[in-house]
């Protein structure tokens, strides 16, 4: 399909028909409901639909063949008249998703980064095997966003010590080979938010602090459905908080952060080898949460030791911003309801007012959920009808 | 002067009008400058100015009598068409200040409140006297607002271990026996930071994160010209922060958290008796202030030793919000210059992106103006014609 007219959209009638038809989450309409819920008249409401179908954001099915008489004809809108493409540009793995207008998944690849490598290594073979996999030409992607780590500022990456070296111009000049659509570079946890907040833990809360708690440890913070960026794209970066037991505020050569440094993988992974005679066989926070699964002491003394360390760096986040809900996100958030547990319960011994604590509901796929939020919504300001932003 | 009419500002042109006139500081204009300003007819304005005169808003003045010619009519805003009260009731003193709708002080009041007693003791009598000193009757008060410490929610004090027993509803009703008009109640620090974005320190910054450095800590949050209540009010509740001297978490019974015994007033001059061999002529912050100045070097100690602290406990803060510019107010921040840069440049080592430091431009003062902005809004929302809220 070669790219659809948008122009039509700009022109009321066209809008006010296609914005009804995507409520409801695209469901098909009678052209007299369509009148009726628009205000405007049958043959204003037939003139322009039939435009949309011209255009290809509308097509027309047919209704009910069962029911007396000759079948109505409804029009739906056409959530595959272009797509979105929602990119986790991790340190360690590429997830992307392409998903349609209705902000339905087509299709997902997945793909980890070689050692010594970073995701500009393998971003663009990921885009090509999805768009190839879904059958969908890069034409009728209609806007793409990108979540990585580190301090994204105006779209661009200004800081991001996990991945050295790497710009976001790189990243997206790899992705503009293959898209003539605009491309936004954001921060991994902003985006989790967003999406925890559109279709995940959060749907109801007003201010919600989402937790990546992995390899690094970084928040992402959504205010009356805004994004808190900060005054330097740095907001939420409290894995450089200092912690009794890294004392030292300035981050050490491979980036990390005090926090960080004390409740990361990494020292989750260290902590349950000092408790286990046997400690060689842990080698991932994976191997922890298998072990205390199985009621091995050392391994939950050792995600015991990071929840405790956790809670006492997210208080001062809690007391701050008395959020109503805070999400645990990332690989660490996987050890489950035990970990949650814990967090919870230091938590409410540090902070005044209680909020609620919940586990990330989409687990390693929120940045990239986020992306194709923030992705939709790009196509939503510049090309369809005006409905309220997320961001 | 008895109420004047407010109705007639929700009639367009007598709104439009009035609008031109506050601007520029409410200046007085002639009739055909108001006409160009609003793009009313010249008779239009004519009839509108009329009758805001009549109604009291509106005065007309003589004009430049040395010009050629017959001396024009000018008009200009009554600014003087009501008043507004704001009010610091804190736990050592009330106060209060009368202000016209431009937001020039009319008068202030200030009264300590007696050792055993709260601002309930004495705000009544604040008012009265404010009033009487400034001939305004308690009717021309269109709005007032209150300052107050601890953690308002929807108007309600629900928390204030400072000031133990009273409520929101004792002050309100002391009030309303004077004043029928609504009365506000907000946290103090959240009126700080919304003055020194008015007319303060601030007055540029996009995200602000403002100290009451004093007997208590709290913050003041305001992003994008909004406040930051939080889910219950309690936002910017850092006082209850753990620190290395003070682990236990809960509130003791004084109600102060381990951050605020860590830097308060008594901690401090508790450090700078320690450091003195003469530590009982050192009573109140004062007297610290007073001996670093003339070179005491227990003093000065004791002053670095709340400074880092301070700074260890607004690290999360800025690590959280990256906040344009945090202020420094409360009686400790009286300490100045000194006291200033040493937080400074700790904090600048414990952060990741540099925030502004700056101290209160309103000194003690800041609650007070606060709260006057806030009844200004008030007036402005409910009576006025619209401009742009501050909240």
């Amino acid at each position: 399909m070669s790219r659809i007219d948008t122009t039509l959209l700009r022109e009321i009638n066209c809008g006010t028909v296609l914005t009804a038809l995507r409520a409801d989450a695209g469901a098909a309409l009678r052209l007299a409901e369509l009148s009726t819920r628009t205000g405007l008249s049958r043959p204003t409401v037939g003139v322009a639909v039939d435009r949309l179908v011209d255009a290809g954001w509308v097509e027309y099915v047919a209704g009910d063949a069962t029911a007396p008489g000759r079948p109505a004809r409804l029009a739906r809108f056409r959530s595959t008249a272009g797509y979105v493409l929602g990119i986790d540009a991790g340190p360690h793995k590429v997830l992307a998703v392409l998903a349609d207008l209705q902000g339905e998944t087509v299709a997902t690849q997945r793909t980890e980064v070689p050692a010594n490598e970073s995701a500009l290594a393998v971003v663009g073979g990921v885009v090509d095997s999805l768009l190839a996999e879904a059958g969908v030409a890069a034409s009728d992607v209609l806007s793409c966003a990108v979540g990585a780590p580190g301090i994204v500022a105006d779209g661009e990456i200004v800081h991001a010590p996990s991945v050295p070296g790497w710009t976001s111009g790189q990243l997206v000049a790899v992705l503009a080979e293959r898209l003539s659509v605009p491309i936004q570079v954001h921060n991994d946890a902003n985006l989790a938010v967003l999406a925890e907040r559109w279709c995940g833990a959060a749907v109801d809360a007003e201010t919600v602090v989402f937790v990546q708690w992995g390899t690094r440890l970084g928040t992402g913070i959504l205010i009356g459905d805004r994004l808190h960026r900060g005054a330097h794209g740095a907001a939420g970066e409290i894995g450089y908080s200092i912690t009794p037991e890294h004392e030292q505020a300035t981050a050490g050569e491979e980036g990390l952060g005090p926090l960080e440094k004390a409740v990361n993988a990494t020292a989750l992974v260290e902590l349950a080898r000092q408790y286990r005679p046997d400690g060689e066989a842990i080698a991932r926070p994976e191997d922890v949460f298998a072990a205390a699964r199985e009621g091995d002491g050392g391994a939950k003394a050792a995600i015991e030791a990071v929840a405790v360390r956790l809670a006492r760096g997210l208080a001062p986040v809690v007391l701050t911003l008395d959020p109503d809900m805070v999400v645990l996100g990332g690989g660490l958030s996987l050890a489950g309801e035990a970990v949650l547990k814990r967090v919870r319960d230091q938590l409410a011994g540090l902070t005044l007012a209680s909020c609620q604590l919940e586990l990330s509901v989409l687990g390693d796929r929120a940045v990239v959920v986020g992306a194709v939020r923030l992705a939709l919504d790009d196509v939503e300001a510049r090309l369809l009808p005006l409905r309220p932003s997320t961001s």
